[in-house]
């Protein structure tokens, strides 16, 4: 068959081919029929389209031109096969809901191709999810890892709303010292309400409140007051937060999102045993009977580039205890959160 | 009572107690108990001993004197009141097995406390593991995350061994092509043994098995001859390593880790989805049913030194999915493999 390769276009002259038999395959241009080089290679492979040379010769001159044309037959392939059509577009693929067509109704979401080894700045992806959540459809990641598996992944934005009322524990008169690198409440009248009112802090025992610096640095927000254990002088808030900065690189990244998830009425403990920096509830009426915490939130800095086997760590971990896998990015606009799992479309 | 602090002990004269009332409790020297600091504190705590000051008192003053002494008295008090008997040692704690006290046997464990914000040589960790094997213990690591939330980790050898035959497929004349970032085999005749008798590469149909850069350089040193797809020209395995790493930054050492482990008769695949460089399998019969795979294996470069909380996370991920994990460490000995799991002493 005569064809012609035009950048990253394989195009057919209309008396090569017939209408019908590539219904939902390229596009229309006057008398000519523009095929994707994906769409081109699986018409090869699947033998409904000879251009006169072999699988491997297309694939080697379609590497040649699309950067990472074999991931995006991978995809291509693998949506297709799967019963859905799927069209090149500016980010790489539109997919139509199930049981949708090109010309029938409005795709339903934009899939990106993405290499397991190319790293992804956060603000970009923060950037395109807004653009793809304007226009109403979902943002799909499609991730290839270096044996061609797929993993897709959906991205959203998150609007945490949790359900603690503010506390409502006078702090002013507790007897608190930092020691080493946590604080101790010392009293039974201030330790055991903070512990049951917000889940502030581990009781060791009655006379023990063991809270960590993050937690402390907020409640003497709330007007606790802390001595340092090493020199019994009273620490002002500021103090105290350089200190705990010096113990904690992380620190104030961390403050940031543990303050604004606390004001929205969430009650955040570590999330260490996760690998996170933050596990979120959304109410814990009773510390005796804890319930399922819904997130886990990671504090990411500005300028913050993931890797996308790190975000598959995470998100993986997140999936496997049940719980939403949150991005938390303070950029230009503010603090936001991103809510990134795995999708099967 | 009359005491005394020297170093880190706090050191009772014999008229002031019961010998009877402090069994398993400090040492006795000549006419004196010899307390540690978080044996007096718990025996402070619990109101079995008045050293005429708070147990605040005495946690400022044992904090000024033993680093982490908050986080040890955290460890300490656990294991107690869980009703194992522990007694300071060169490694933080010695620990007796369930119904087993000093004197009356061996312990069972040296526990090391650590706070989450510390990080880990892997060099030293590897080294303190060969240690404790050597005289049979267990070696058990006591993590103190930021809110005194405990989790244990058992961490030792683990002998790898896996049961698959030896490549028996002929490489000398399969069709491989390097484009991008993987090796597509074009030819049924090795594509399908390939897959089919070590399950290497993805299947994409049966025209084309894609490669990993890293299955493509082992395989090549059993044979496989590969193209350049851009210039047509044969690789030799050094140019074609060359290459890869070009791409994978950590090529080298992740190959080393897949070369050992195939060797040792594990079929190995990317444990992206999992976060881990590997996952092995110890035998696949028939790809058709592909069995669990029981470890996750991370390829760890020279002078590594761990961050509690990634290690953690890769734990955790680990245990949530029922696979080992596994750290790949190659230092001054060699390659050496090391399993660290969750223990519940």
């Amino acid at each position: 068959m005569a064809f012609d390769i035009k950048g990253d276009k394989v195009v057919l002259s209309r008396r090569d081919f017939d209408e019908q038999e590539y219904s939902y395959y390229g596009r229309l241009k006057g008398n000519a029929l523009e095929l994707s080089l994906v769409e081109a290679a699986y018409l090869v492979e699947r033998e409904r389209l000879d251009l006169g040379i072999t699988l491997k010769e297309f694939f080697k001159e379609a590497s040649g031109i699309q950067p990472y044309f074999d991931l995006k037959y991978v995809v291509y392939k693998d949506l297709r096969e799967r019963g859905y059509y799927i069209q090149p577009s500016v980010t790489d693929f539109r997919l139509y809901p199930r049981g949708g067509r090109p010309g029938e109704g409005p795709a339903s979401a934009y899939v990106y191709v993405l290499s397991e080894r190319i790293s992804v700045p956060f603000a970009e992806l923060m950037e395109k999810v807004r653009l793809t959540q304007n226009v109403r459809k979902k943002m799909l990641l499609a991730v290839v890892d270096g044996e061609s598996d797929l993993t897709f992944y959906e991205a959203k934005s998150a609007s945490m709303q949790g359900k603690m009322p503010s506390l409502a524990v006078d702090l002013s008169k507790a007897d608190a010292t930092l020691l080493d690198d946590r604080v101790v409440i010392w009293d039974e009248q201030h330790a055991v309400p903070l512990y049951r009112a917000g889940f502030y802090g581990k009781l060791v025992d009655e006379k023990m409140l063991q809270l960590s610096l993050i937690e402390c640095a907020y409640l003497m927000q709330l007007g606790l007051s802390v001595e340092d254990g090493a020199t019994n002088k009273r620490f002002t808030r500021l103090q105290f937060i350089r200190r705990a900065k010096a113990i904690e690189p992380e620190f104030l990244k961390k403050l940031e999102v543990y303050t604004d998830l606390r004001d929205r009425g969430f009650v955040v403990k570590t999330g260490f045993k996760f690998g996170s920096h933050f596990r979120a509830y959304e109410q814990i009426e009773d510390v005796d009977r804890i319930p399922h915490s819904k997130y886990l939130v990671h504090a990411l800095p500005e300028g913050f580039v993931a890797t996308l086997p790190e975000m598959s760590r995470a998100i993986r971990l997140a999936h496997g205890v049940r719980k939403r896998m949150i991005f938390a990015y303070s950029g230009k606009t503010g603090l936001e959160y991103l809510d990134i799992g795995r999708a099967k479309p």
